[in-house]
């Protein structure tokens, strides 16, 4: 009943350019798809897990030192997903800092969600679940830190969680509710003015730069300490 | 570089018996691992998607009408996970509520996690991380919804909490946490009074039957409506 089958590995790596969130992604040359789109990815190594798969795979798109977050995404597996061939994939979410801008090959752009071009096989889904994946994750985790500089004001914050999400964003109610939940603390200093003056806006950081659950209920958390979060940034995490 | 894969699926089924979380398993007869416990699973089909194909294996094993949330865990898949062939996994998480007692083969037995037996290839790896990923949805989502009868008292919800999570939990404040979370309403009737006498307590039940994350930070909704959870009891989701 099973043929052998492929399996390949797929990064949806995401950034904030230019205030709108994009996608990374090639060209083809060479059918099938010729033209069109793909994220980046191959077939999986003999020697090789998925985790390490993707690593090795993206770092021929980009410097892996700015991609701050990678997470299983999912497995996509209709059968006709990749002509002729059964090739099962195992898509991951990557995420690139707002202020980073990586070196990439001559075949390979970022491409704003909201205007894709045509994508190769199911990779527009797969970039609508890793869109999917990020509104909600930074509804309920620290993820912004991902998206975010090292340090930032409010209205800068409140500006990529707006494009991330696609809907209004308060800049007081995003301080207030990530300040209670102790996902963002001030650095103590502030921004250089702006060109039309003003108060000068502070700076604030992450507390964390590993993912975390912000707000399990307090009454199910283990009786010492907080449930640890898993690994440093760029560790590749499953949710 | 990459020789064929096979690709199987595997699910953690998970249960509270006993007042022990339990995970639903079978004995291999054969070698490789012969005599040890693997979790439900087979290989994908040439016709079928891997959330087909868990579905189709896991109702050999159990009536997957018993069966009230199933999600994708993960892909396991270290090149030697399995003797001799090189097999990728798609592991999923399958819950099923503590008052149903499904029938199983003779091969098939539930097992405390607490006292697992020997197991087959990395199926320990995958039972700790469908644990991992219970006590942590359990902590920001209406999963429990999965893992209890249609209606209980606190006292019984609380004790499939504390089996589910491995650690102490107040009976007051989680009906307090649950309940301001709409997660938890009261039926309006009571238990029957236990052998000890006593008030009789009040029943509730859960809100939904459907996943959902329940305290999204509200400043990061949409406009209109809470985010919408996937799908209908059972329908496979990823997380």
């Amino acid at each position: 009943m099973a043929r052998p089958t492929e399996h390949e590995v797929l990064a949806a790596v995401l950034q904030i350019r230019c205030g709108s969130l994009q996608v990374l992604a090639w060209q083809r040359a060479l059918p099938p798809d010729s033209g069109r789109w793909s994220l980046p990815g191959g077939l999986l190594g003999d020697d090789e897990d998925v985790e390490q798969s993707v690593r090795r795979q993206l770092a021929e798109k980009v410097d892996l030192g700015e991609v701050t977050h990678v997470e299983q995404l999912g497995v996509f597996s209709r059968p006709d997903r990749v002509p002729d061939v059964r090739r099962v994939a195992t898509a991951f979410l990557g995420l690139v800092p707002s202020d980073a801008d990586p070196a990439v090959p001559p075949d390979t752009q970022w491409h704003p969600l909201a205007a894709l071009p045509p994508t190769a096989f199911d990779h527009a889904a797969i970039v609508a679940d890793a869109h999917d994946r990020l509104r909600a994750k930074l509804s309920y985790t620290n993820l912004g830190f991902a998206l975010a500089p090292r340090e930032f004001t409010i209205s800068a914050l409140r500006d990529l969680y707006v494009a991330a999400l696609g809907h209004p964003v308060s800049a007081t109610n995003l301080q207030r509710v990530l300040t209670r939940r102790q996902v963002l603390e001030p650095t103590g200093a502030v921004a250089p003015p702006g060109p039309a003056g003003g108060r000068p806006a502070a700076l604030f950081r992450f507390t964390d730069h590993v993912l975390r659950v912000t707000d399990a209920f307090a009454v199910l958390r283990p009786p010492t300490g907080p449930p640890s979060g898993p690994g440093e940034a760029t560790r590749v995490v499953v949710p």
